[in-house]
């Protein structure tokens, strides 16, 4: 069916650019970039396979295309619509809106080997950014806030300005990584804490994503193989660890998302931590940070080769301290691949 | 009337505290802040006059909320909600919902004198990253990329993590800076080239903006006295700042905000220029970096005292030059006052 589009990153999928004011319509074969005088210039110069349009009023110029191209009914996806553009878009056109909720996602959760390619290189070039900042921990990270971390990280993870990042990374100590979404406190890093470090970048605008919790101290690192002085810290983190294991070697093609999140899920439930794992086990990445598949303890969506997602069980102990580990993983020839 | 509000900003408006993830709700005095799980920890710790209610479906806990109290009617913004959720919300109450465009925005057009402080110090530390990143210039900016510039960029703004960016600062060379919202390339800077820069940020969560344009090479600054080589351009400059002059010496509260708009616009329009001043004259600036009032060519909203916006001409030469100059003012006793 012809669709319209808002995000900006379901436009970019379509026609290799995109911008913050853009309306795409593809009708009967014919595809249209609507955006204003501001971004014209640049469409013009990347937009693949469809018309720019330059508009003041972008819902106007899109009644406009609908009424000229007589377009009986157009999809179009309720979340990236909000009411007052769909109602403008509505008015005086005889086209039928209908809703097909997730529609680019849906375009998009299966990845093509070129995606794939373009995404293990953001984790790989991710990968190394946990290295220096690693290093940078170890050599100046004492004494730092969590908020001066945090924009070190920045610096590592953007190679000062080369890449953008997928999200604003989280830096966050002891009780502090106890809120998996923490903001940067003015609390320093000091030896014996725990560190929990979860930060991505975008390469050629795709996305990476990954978590890491340690000690920091003596031998400092941000490998999986954590020795943490506390005996119930240590006990979490082997639970995470063991969780996140299980669900990467069990996943397979064709289960359902919700499998594979009780894959993660049954370890912690089964141990003296349960109750903590208060999120879902993973999301798909690609364009967007989040996107389908969803893995969660809900999601009946089937599992499919080409799909790229994070497996990231965590224990969360308010007030005292907070373990997640993450990664990327895609599935091939039915089995979950570590990325990169 | 009773309201329900989720947009980050707009909640911390109404309690002081915001997350990702919440839906706020005022009936008959009593208030809820409803969040799920990540968040509870940091709302309770934060959320002033407003319940904290944790909820796995925030949608459904709402749902209760309005049930349970026997809300007739509601008023929302049709631009912050999604016709999904809206959809979800409307789902077996009898609550009426009562389409209110732009609900957080006029009750926060006008700032009190606390906010109207809290802005003036995020100008004033906006201001002070201004002269460093100039500094900075002078003394390391030849040979950098527009990329390398942007992250030094966004380092002095921040003091290296300290305060959050309001938005994605733009440093912008030559015919680069014709795009009014440029993307970083990795054109570098030299001497006798013209660079524009547009940056601000948040303190306190309130925001700033500024733009200069100017003259790199000898005797670099980003004050608004600049001497271009290229005479079109020098002309062009001068226009944008006697048309900025005149909107911030010609605002008066009781105005409509297309005749200040018009204060600057036909200065461009009587000029050589006309036609190239391509987008409006200037938004309001609170805790949104774009918020009312929208000072535009079409805009009948009455300035009054008390309002916080941008007086932003600007010319633009696809393939050649752009110029801005860009001030925030808040309107005191009937005239504008430059901030900080």
């Amino acid at each position: 069916m012809d669709y319209i589009l808002k995000d900006e990153n379901a436009i970019y999928y379509e026609c290799g650019f995109s911008c913050d004011n853009a309306i795409f319509i593809a009708v009967g074969g014919e595809s249209f970039f609507i955006t204003d005088a501001r971004y014209t210039t640049e469409a013009k110069e990347h937009v693949k396979g469809a018309e720019v349009v330059e508009a003041r009023d972008l819902v106007a110029q899109a009644r406009r295309i609908l009424r000229r191209l007589r377009v009986p009914k157009i999809a179009y996806d309720p979340k990236e619509f909000d009411c007052k553009s769909l109602t403008g878009l509505r008015k005086g056109v005889t086209t039928q809106f209908h809703p097909s909720p997730d529609l680019s996602w849906k375009r998009r959760a299966i990845k093509s080997p070129e995606e794939i390619e373009l995404i293990r290189r953001s984790a790989q070039l991710n990968r190394e950014a946990f290295h220096r900042f690693g290093e940078y921990l170890v050599q100046e990270g004492e004494g730092k806030s969590e908020r001066e971390l945090r924009f070190a990280a920045q610096e590592f993870l953007t190679r000062r300005g080369l890449y953008d990042l997928s999200f604003e990374p989280i830096v966050a100590l002891n009780g502090n990584a106890a809120k998996p979404h923490a903001h940067p406190s003015s609390l320093k890093l000091s030896r014996g804490d725990l560190i929990l470090f979860d930060g991505g970048i975008r390469y050629e605008r795709y996305c990476s994503d990954r978590t890491r919790t340690a000690l920091f101290g003596e031998g400092f690192h941000w490998g999986k193989d954590q020795s943490f002085s506390d005996p119930l810290i240590q006990r979490a983190y082997d639970v995470v660890r063991r969780a996140q294991e299980a669900a990467i070697e069990g996943a397979r093609s064709g289960m359902e998302a919700r499998e594979i999140d009780a894959l993660a899920r049954d370890i912690v439930e089964r141990s003296e931590f349960r109750g903590r794992f208060v999120h879902s086990l993973g999301h798909g990445v690609g364009l967007d940070i989040h996107e389908m598949p969803f893995i969660n303890s809900r999601n009946r969506q089937i599992i499919e080769d080409g799909m790229v997602f994070t497996i990231e069980p965590g224990i969360y102990i308010p007030g005292a301290f907070g373990i997640r580990i993450e990664d990327m993983v895609y599935m091939d020839s039915g089995r979950a691949e570590l990325l990169p």
